[in-house]
């Protein structure tokens, strides 16, 4: 399996909007056919030196293979994600993993 | 469902023997029941500024809540893991989040 894991900073992260906004628009990912599970999650209340819960958002996406990753990226709905959405977040940070 | 993402780095990256060991410790932990589903990988190929791939394992741990990541946090399996394999890596970085 592939697992795409992204971690979002929203540029205000005290505006409600802004974080309905980003919310709403990672659901629409769950509806991207190449994507075998999705995962939207907020921090949880772990805290711990090696954690870091200093995020807004985290994606988990797992595919079957890179291929399936690849037609994701490429996807409509994630390019209209990406378009919507990219203003409202000031960082990203990705870690791609296979097993 | 809780995801736990933790993020390995060895010690001595190019030791063989130290990557099989690790791989092995974090393969045990497949067999603990308050797990839901585990993938343990290694960076995959993509290349973009926001992807971190200086890492060298990925374990992503599903649970259905926080109750269940704490049991799996206190398990005999996961101690004996830690007591087995933390002096292989030098760095671990991790996040939690909760749907």
């Amino acid at each position: 399996m592939f697992v795409h894991s992204v971690y979002f900073w929203l540029q205000n992260p005290e505006n409600e909007a802004d974080r309905d906004a980003l919310n709403a628009g990672l659901q629409t990912l769950k509806t991207i056919d190449a994507v075998s599970t999705v995962y939207v999650g907020r921090p949880a209340e772990t805290r711990r030196p090696v954690i870091d819960h200093s995020y807004d958002f985290a994606l988990t996406l797992v595919f079957t293979d890179k291929a399936a990753h690849d037609v994701y990226q490429e996807h409509p709905t994630h390019l209209q994600f990406v378009a919507d959405c990219s203003h409202l977040w000031s960082r990203v940070q990705i870690y791609d993993s296979v097993e």
